[in-house]
């Protein structure tokens, strides 16, 4: 009779969002911690360049690139100036992944996603009635043995998610979490026939990304952008379309402006927070200048 | 009787080459996509620091690198200014590898060496007669279900790599490709006693890459270069050779200026584009300055 | 009777250090020559961004990660700015795992960590009585069968650790290594209350990372650090602890001086190389600026 070694095979990926930056080895380190404990999963880097403590961005490409993978993907999220300190190492367990990271604020929209609806002001909020099991990391079996101070990357969100690819169920890590913080999230201001956004990312190729989503621009009939005292008029359907400025929905969704063959944001000299406002040339007529 | 799982594994790796840099979450997301489609393959980063829109360097990183990866790779090159647009998505099929990209000559030496011959200011250039089976990427079944108009990196060639991987056969994903889009190449102007270059590339160490080849140099049998004003002699076998400026043949089989230990770009002042003059000691003796 | 496959896998992962950077083709062309001899295996960027020809840097960086990895991972190490040249390749089996690179001083805090104890001014120490068996690289049948003399990375170093991957054993790639080469590896000067320490790194935060371990400081009962003119007083626990500069020892358990918040480096001007003196106030009092 053959001995028959029977693989499981545990192909969770383990997806990496990060402000470390590829200059140094921290990123590195944590992967040789994750293969330590799994030599056979798949590590994905989504993004490692979130500005240094940039908690709010890094939610945001969190938020707008999740749902690309595997809803069996395990998220690992460090953006995470209060390191060391009393903010609660968590994780979520989704319909659509496993988020593991700090309690600040950083996986607030991925909450939002499944159900916890908190006020805009609210800093915390409960998720009892959501999709989502959170817990607190706290089983120190699960972390590495020296926890240092600085770098719970390495130390304690790495090892976790690397359990978790195994099969490790998510409330062994620690007791239920019931609350959990989240940031102020600025929603753009729609008035009649006029939109104020805020831009909200610039890209590689210079393209100036605002939170201004298709539905806020309903009642909209024939939109004017006015950002950094230039105007755009109308809404294009690809970069390829006009020379010189052009507006278009992203592939986030998202109201960007941007040059074919061109920078946008150096062009307009423009940043994150900048405010971009859209009127209704069908409303305002000819005192749209 | 053991019950026993029969796993085929599809390791073709997928290589990435883009201009997206790894500031955003553009490359992660693609990766996503392809896990979610195939959990087991390899991907691999090419480069991601093509030029915004550099399609020509695109062309050139991706001809002198794929050949040291294995035959049955699975190839994705997006440098694609014109997404959206009426440009063709299009896969190419080679004894060397399958290449997925635009149709916007991004792909155009890889034909080249394929046996596709265009004459240098042909713009389209047909493909029958070479060892290339080309097809047209139309059937939407193996996109994401929504095709956003600027990021058909996600929503196009990302799913059809993956199920490239898969073995899906290349004629399944649309109708046969009958001419193909190509650039201008720039060869250098090969005269007798003098080789007239261009600088193609400037790498991380600043080492000054040009379009000039071993066989270029055939009939000069001292050479001299010129280079932004400064000269170089002789043809050196290494990069610890000498002090100074020196010029080899690199790792691409190109003409290099370098400096050992130094950054022979900043130093001489010169960008891609710059020419390099080759001229015969030989021929020209002591006049050359 | 069932047909049973046996798959022998062989998944000990392949880690990448280097001073290539992540624009350029090189790190990618690597990693494409290791899976054409081994589809299987994994593999890690440790670090692409050493300063180019930064050999000290590199051993620094190689030697305070190596150990977060699985031991039975093969290191590839190449800022190699004597490629090409007469130094050799070689590779040292270590207990934690097996090294890959040029004899240049790059590998030499590793053995350092395993039983070789060069004088501090020794260029070259043997490898005898240590627990390492070094060999030189000479065996080109697992070489690329082209080996450039500018990119031993993707022609020696590559190929050699894809076949160690595989399973072939180090004595087979060349003849036994018996003395290898060292860097001078300034420590900091301990005195009687003060400790003259050097700033190694700067990391992508601006933490301010110096060569001085806890154990320097155990005769400094208060310490006040003086860094570029500033002091800072007392070591904190974490990046939050308090505003302004603080000191504390980092992931790596070196001193390191941060700002919450906030960029170190560039608020003090320092550069690697810079000296951090650190005294006792308890002994020196309020003499101590």
């Amino acid at each position: 009779m053959p001995i028959v070694s029977v693989v499981v095979r545990m192909r969770k990926p383990i997806v990496l969002l990060t402000d470390f930056g590829l200059g140094d080895s921290y990123v590195g380190t944590m992967k040789g911690v994750i293969l330590r404990i799994n030599p056979d999963v798949a590590i994905v880097d989504l993004c490692h360049e979130i500005p240094p403590q940039g908690v709010a961005e890094g939610a945001f490409v969190l938020a707008t690139s999740y749902r690309y993978f595997s809803p069996d993907s395990i998220f690992v999220a460090v953006v995470d100036p209060g390191v060391g300190s009393e903010r609660r190492p968590i994780a979520l367990q989704t319909p659509h992944g496993v988020f593991v990271g700090p309690d600040n604020g950083l996986l607030g929209l991925i909450a939002r996603d499944h159900g916890v609806n908190p006020p805009p002001d609210a800093r915390t909020f409960e998720l009892s009635g959501s999709s989502i099991k959170g817990v607190v990391l706290t089983e120190q079996r699960y972390f590495l043995s020296d926890v240092s101070a600085t770098f719970h990357g390495r130390d304690v969100f790495a090892p976790v998610a690397a359990h978790l690819s195994l099969g490790v169920p998510v409330d062994v890590f620690g007791p239920s979490l019931e609350e959990m913080s989240f940031l102020a999230t600025p929603r753009p201001e729609v008035g009649p026939g006029e939109v104020i956004g805020h831009v909200i990312q610039i890209d590689h190729f210079g393209n100036v990304i605002t939170d201004v989503t298709p539905e806020d621009l309903d009642s909209i009939a024939q939109p004017i952008l006015d950002v950094a005292g230039q105007h755009v008029r109308g809404i294009s359907h690809h970069y390829a379309e006009r020379s010189g400025l052009l507006a278009l929905f992203g592939s986030s969704r998202r109201l960007e402006i941007a040059v074919n063959h061109g920078n946008a944001a150096s062009q307009l000299g423009v940043r994150v927070g900048a405010r971009v406002i859209i009127r209704d040339a069908a409303r305002f007529g000819s005192q749209v200048p």
